[in-house]
């Protein structure tokens, strides 16, 4: 049997795979600091603000400190990150709204075409170290048509947690081999892989644009494709037209 | 402040509220018996399945039992059944069948327009009895716009227990009030409204029709309404046409 044709679920890492999250964060601090006539890095801010959130996952996966939302996490990191930047006297309104930054980002120009696509034949779920709340508001703002919100919070295992993985599985009522992850990052897909998940990789060269291309060594992952488009012709989800 | 701004999700229940389980499980178990041509009364059998429900939810509300998938308890309810309506020669695929005729239930006829209407100004929430798979099965065939599907697998706690609602007001990142439990059975609301959520009662007086009818004491509930599009009106959705 085909593989398309075993798989019943595709989970999803959202952040940079679904989502563009660096020019999101760098519209909204951009727009923080101009209404407050500041001149800031924006680049620099937000680049430097998600390099801070794999740290404090690990705090919490490490049992070091207990489950924490990454809505909180996101909180602590930007507090610590305002005095850098010289938005020190931004308000506790201000603050809490560049936080929320996170629930509106931008889908990447594939990512609505394809999931149409892809959820004629799948049930698309999220597997994402966001929280329930940050993900429901994302994709009631962009119109992400999920069927389920998974993760983290719903597991209270963050990624790559081998648990994070198999209890999605198991809500899902699947085994984990009909489960397809999708995933930007190879990280998440040998620890989804390492649980018995099927893999898709998809190249999204502009989340790090100065790294070099991440390319996959060929058959390292069951699916490496350019965008959800190109996933979904793979796996036979006909194009609207057809 | 309105109590309408206050709200900021509405959590449904589903079985009855939502879906006509009754109509459901009877049109499958009438075609399952018609094809092996046993005469059954289905009537009854939907009933009597239903009834054993909340008995077998109880093994687990109580922790005599450890957790146990809604899909599950009626497997074992549907197997027990079975003789008893001269249906114990269905074999193991038609046996699965019949169990999952709780995933094919068709809404209400004012549940697709009403929820529509809602989801443009609230988080649209199931807080079921039923598993994640069940409530993703049927609502990606019956066209449910759910925001996000929780209930009791995700907080491993059946409702009425109080943890059912806290642990999914949590989930949304919302304090109970700011939550509006929709539902057709007072013990239901009444157990949200000692956790502090809103509650909107429904009517739906095809679910139980033997019953006389379930009027319920003016302001014993924030909304007392016919349907869910009565309940948009009161909730200020305006109708498409607006």
């Amino acid at each position: 049997m085909d593989l398309a044709d075993t798989v019943e679920a595709l989970t999803f890492d959202v952040f940079g795979t679904v989502v563009d999250w660096r020019s999101g964060v760098e519209r909204e601090v951009a727009a923080i600091a101009r209404a407050r006539r500041i001149e800031v890095d924006y680049a620099s801010f937000a680049a430097e603000w998600r390099r801070m959130c794999d740290p404090s996952l690990e705090e919490v996966r490490s049992g070091r400190r207990p489950w924490t939302k990454l809505d909180d996490l996101h909180r602590e990191s930007l507090q610590s990150l305002l005095p850098k930047y010289g938005l020190e006297q931004l308000d506790e309104a201000e603050i809490e709204q560049l936080n929320r930054c996170w629930h509106r980002l931008d889908p990447w120009p594939d990512v609505l075409a394809g999931m149409q696509r892809l959820r004629r034949r799948y049930l698309l779920v999220t597997l994402s170290n966001g929280n329930v709340r940050l993900l429901a508001d994302m994709a009631k703002r962009a119109g992400l048509p999920w069927d389920v919100i998974l993760g983290a919070e719903v597991t209270r295992r963050y990624k790559p947690l081998p648990e994070a993985y198999l209890m999605t599985a198991e809500l899902l009522s699947l085994p984990p081999e009909r489960c397809l992850m999708v995933a930007a990052h190879p990280r998440d897909l040998d620890a989804a892989a390492a649980q018995g998940f099927r893999t898709a990789y998809i190249h999204r060269p502009y989340e790090y644009p100065m790294l070099p291309p991440n390319d996959v060594p060929p058959g390292r992952y069951d699916y490496a494709m350019a965008d959800l488009n190109a996933l979904a012709t793979a796996l036979g989800c006909p194009e609207p037209s057809d």
